[in-house]
């Protein structure tokens, strides 16, 4: 079957595409720049819904004002092209101008789950992704959404949301997806130097080790957190901001790992910060 | 046509219910103890829409830690018989527990309009207001709701947060209802005394008053006011809480009328804090 794939960027093209979609609409939110991991949220996507739809959308509500979002990585075309080879019907566009108007003044705030790890470090992020993904379902109105675990915390902050405001969407969380030496696919890879490139796998060998250790029987979290320090610790040009061992829902720090957890950790390469964890289940 | 009015508690119940219902649906968000004032949202909805729902949730959320939530009246049986009289479809009767479960801790805020008026005076209100109404529209999915212009400044808000949110729902505010004296309709009429019953008529007075004045050439905000004021004054049994002529859209305070203003004001009986309005146009 070969359907043309619509591109909408106001809100009113939107709402027109919209009509054209089907009640079974799955939906993936992105800030464009796609890679692997972004398509395999958009095939899981095309798998599980009648029909499908992409936002790009660098959300400027969720970027510090030290952050990189003058310099985010931009490329709409090839975007536009990647998801055609996978089918989606729908790519929203919209700009900052419609989303965020004159006068706007409403946000959208998750508490508790919210606070630590990235929102302690990036303060008022978490606002910025609860506010526009309320205003993108809103738009959208899809059946199911789709998020990369490599957010972890956004995906625990998102599904609060969800639950707490009786969206009528399913949150699906799908995995990571890696390159082949483990490094997590992010967008801001791409700021790496080749020296840093080489050094960011040690995210995942840190994640690996320590999650070795609890598949050999270590339950105290602080050790866990030790291990994964140490092995960051070898990579010189790794500059840890922090690693956790938390419950995987609420994200409280542990003592004792005894139900679902999650490791994870945040270090920068230079002005360059990679996120990347693990799930102990 | 004579059809059954469903009547949901739970949001499973809701669920089940709304399946029924058409795209075209009608919402009456209320905190029961119905008067004709709620009534005449639920007539407009029957008019307008192919289906109309009510719901009746005394919102906890949007009562201040000194205010009146435990006494709020109810009456259960008596507003599902007025409703069923107006050919409501669905009412929807959900519990405390059931829309802030234990964990809730997400919250929809509006800014510069939910500041001044009611904000200032009722600190959180419009918190809970504008958190519970996105619940409502989420589980109930209405294709348009209907607000009284009693709640003049709860209707601007919600009239923000639903264009900033990009909610697919119209927002429709319809004019105040009052008493052969003038009282302003309110579930909480019912707390006055007879005395104070009598005296109650004086916010009406003032505004008329302002409003005439108005209509004959007063366009000095601060004069419009201290009509307000001098009426209310006449009743010793009015405790004046805030007199107000503002910006209609933003509820900015104005010097000069130019545009659509709003006279504003909230009176204490007693204990019993009473709010009314007119527009100027």
């Amino acid at each position: 079957m070969s359907r043309q794939m619509i591109v909408a960027t106001t809100l009113e093209e939107l709402g027109t595409a919209r009509e054209l979609l089907d009640d079974s609409l799955g939906f993936v939110p992105t800030m464009g720049y796609l890679h692997e991991g972004h398509l395999s949220l958009a095939r899981r996507a095309r798998e599980e819904c009648r029909t499908v739809a992409v936002s790009i959308f660098v959300n400027p509500t969720q970027f510090g004002p030290s952050e990189d979002l003058a310099n985010y990585p931009r490329d709409l075309e090839r975007d536009l092209r990647l998801l055609e080879q996978e089918e989606v019907d729908l790519v929203w566009t919209p700009t900052a101008e419609m989303l965020y108007p004159p006068g706007y003044q409403t946000w959208v705030e998750v508490g508790e789950v919210g606070l630590p790890l990235e929102g302690a470090q990036r303060p008022g992020h978490f606002r910025g992704v609860t506010t526009v993904v309320t205003k993108l379902f809103n738009a959208v109105r899809p059946s199911k959404a789709y998020f990369g675990q490599k957010d972890a915390q956004q995906a625990a902050v998102i599904r609060q949301m969800t639950r707490d405001l009786n969206f009528p969407v399913e949150i699906v969380v799908c995995p990571i997806v890696r390159e082949p030496d483990g490094l997590a696919m992010s967008s801001r890879n791409v700021y790496l130097s080749a020296e840093q490139r080489r050094a960011a796998t040690v995210l995942h060998r840190a994640l690996e080790t320590a999650q070795a250790e609890y598949e050999h029987g270590e339950r105290l979290a602080e050790a866990l957190r030790g291990t994964m320090k140490d092995v960051l610790r070898t990579e010189p040009l790794a500059q840890v901001q922090y690693v956790s061992c938390a419950d995987y829902e609420t994200l409280r720090e542990l003592e004792q790992v005894s139900g679902k957890a999650l490791l994870s950790t945040a270090v920068f390469f230079g002005k360059t910060r990679l996120i990347d964890n693990v799930v102990l289940e």
